[in-house]
């Protein structure tokens, strides 16, 4: 079953606001078994309404259409869709109601123009609106359903949620659509494609798909299939996870079954140290508090998290941390000695479980041939095991400081899950 | 000018990932004077793709897409676009520099998929990427350009900016499109908007648009204007900047010039803090590192900034900065005395010209009827002036952490300019 989605309004256009709608439509309509073909964005323009309702309508049997429905006269998506099905309007006495309902709350008389809200099209079923003045419309003409919404994102999720989709499950045979994405940190897309190749050549055979999804540090594996039987298709994806696991399993660090809450890296490591009651201090030198930052973001992380010092300079890692002035000299700030000190340090002075050391070159200078910009070293301590490692991470400033703090929390995490 | 923006990939039809890239592309379009006709998002799909790009070359002059460039199997549209335009692969060795020199960042060899990133149409000029392996390309066929860039945000914007706004600018003629934004930290959209009523009325008579643009803790305004002749729109722009400068000048904090570099609140105090030759440490309870993080994303932040203490439990507070556990008994470590002692305190042991402390209730829990989620003092030390001042930022825990870093960062920026 597939969907096209239209949005409508200049300021999808013009940029001044971020187009949420689609995302939230195509997740929701993906969860139910029905696939989106295409998203357009057009301005409230009466010609290409008309061209693209009908365009739409050729390639899906559903199009659900947002915005323009607003009481002023920019706003011409009802008016449009009236001539589109060369239809009248009725007067619809239950928008009404709700239309006074909404003024009554703050305390205010209907407005002629908005009295117009209950001036519907003839043809269409009503969607009420408990949280706007502009009801949503359902069409059902020539075997396709057009679903018109307002823009404002929590009306029309309200709308679409409660009354759309027990609409479209009433009206159509819809397929189960699952997916299944594994989170990857510590290798890129390609050397990752690499590992892979003759695994991904066997997903054809259960009808899987599968997508990369790069971001900063890390690469999501997104697993599709659709069928009949849900069980079967969970069964597959969890066959060719396993399998995947025994190729990659060291850097898969979390999945996200679509639809369900996404957990970042930080959250997972919170979560095992919440659960483990264990405790964590930061000694931060070139994610100079970030870490930190990650950590404490999540609500509750005072369970965990007792603090931690960001040692910029080297007289604060001295003075602070402990960390003899001669290594400083002999070895340098970004080196093994160091940063397992900073960590050893940190976890004694605070007293906790874990800790965590960072010490690297982010650059854009200070690189030297021998630690070129993107050099980092990554301390952990849980109880009484120490891990270092060196990393490269290049030569962007701000995507070194997010590798850096994702390895960490990786690297942690991999501790604590032992 | 038209212009048409389509958007390829399937993660943006299941709606897994929000697409911003396409706000970003209307907002960077319409300040140059080009209009967004429409927005297309497909999937990774052949016939899709074809019928996308001549539908959309038949409504515009200009045709930006972004995604698809990856180096895996699922990613098409680098081939479909040689479909499209008939033409065969040229080897780019710009393009494989730019590839070897990502992987030479990570100490790492090219593999044979990502050399193929250097293949590209015969047809097409080069955009060079810095960021990612994936070039941009430029195709100018019969009348049209076409841009092809990567969908990942960062590396697109980065090419926009740089290699294509420049070149559309030479390729058409546009008018001159005049755009300087204010920064304004502290009062909110609607009060702002009181104060200014008139003044915003006066705009109309010099073909000003005004646009608000609020983001956590500070609004944006954005004065627009467009002609035939540069000098004359800024002479304009200026005047009512100074205007503006004496309605709400204690809420400015700084200036954008549109395709200049935008500054940041910390940039500005970097800069302050660097050429004052001052120094600056941190002691964060509710910000939990966000400051020092703020601070150290900055390249050369080693100039003023040495180091910061993240004081997250009252134990660390109590070991670290001496704060008594008396008082935090008595006023609660969310208080004037307290974040006046961090602020001190961080001061001298750090031993720096300027300090900022944070101790708040970032929520959603910890809350009292005496002191509700969202409270926060902050206390600023530049030299041997004192500050601190008590604040209530809502209920959104990520919000306060956000709105207390600017705040801090605001105080401390007009301290350092006085």
């Amino acid at each position: 079953m597939l969907a096209e989605i239209i949005t409508i309004g200049d300021e999808i256009l013009i940029g001044q606001i971020v187009d949420t709608n689609s995302a939230y439509l195509g997740q929701t309509l993906n969860l139910n078994g029905i696939a989106v073909k295409q998203i357009t964005s057009i301005s409230d323009n009466r010609d290409e309404i008309l061209k693209t309702l009908h365009e739409a309508s050729q390639r899906a049997s559903i199009v659900i259409i947002t915005g323009g429905l607003g009481p002023t006269k920019d706003d011409i998506t009802k008016k449009t869709l009236c001539e589109y099905f060369n239809c009248s309007y009725r007067f619809d006495e239950d928008v009404l109601k709700d239309v006074e309902n909404i003024f009554a709350q703050y305390g205010k008389e209907v407005t002629p123009t908005n009295r117009m809200q209950a001036e519907i099209p003839a043809l269409c079923q009503t969607i009420r609106n408990h949280n706007g003045t502009a009801p949503g419309m359902w069409f059902d003409i020539k075997n396709t359903v057009y679903v018109s919404m307002p823009g404002v994102p929590y009306e029309m999720k309200n709308m679409f949620e409660r009354q759309v989709i027990p609409k479209l499950k009433q009206r159509f045979t819809l397929p189960h659509i699952y997916h299944h994405t594994l989170l990857t940190q510590g290798v890129g897309e390609s050397y990752l494609s690499d590992l892979i190749t003759d695994w991904e050549n066997s997903l054809a055979a259960l009808n899987i798909k599968l997508a990369y999804l790069p971001s900063p540090g890390m690469v999501r594996l997104r697993l599709s299939t659709s069928g009949n039987e849900l069980e079967i298709l969970k069964k597959n994806v969890a066959q060719k996870t396993k399998e995947l696991h025994k190729l990659i399993g060291e850097y898969i660090y979390g999945y996200e079954t679509f639809g369900e809450h996404k957990k970042s890296l930080e959250e997972i490591v919170g979560t095992l140290l919440r659960n483990q009651c264990k405790t964590i201090a930061t000694a931060e030198s070139c994610t100079g508090g970030y870490i930190a930052h990650l950590l404490t973001r999540l609500s509750g992380s005072s369970d965990f998290f007792q603090g931690g010092i960001v040692s910029y300079s080297n007289k604060i890692k001295t003075n602070e941390l402990d960390v003899s002035e001669e290594l400083l000299m002999s070895k340098g700030a970004v080196s093994q000695e160091v940063v397992e000190q900073m960590a050893s340090r940190i976890q004694k002075r605070f007293n906790t479980n874990c800790s965590i050391a960072t010490s690297g070159i982010a650059g854009p200078t200070g690189g030297t041939d021998e630690k070129p910009v993107g050099t980092v070293w990554i301390a952990i301590v849980c109880d009484n095991k120490m891990w270092s490692q060196k990393f490269l991470f290049g030569n962007h400033r701000e995507r070194t400081i997010q590798k850096t703090a994702d390895a960490a929390l990786n690297q942690l995490r991999k501790f604590l899950e032992k």
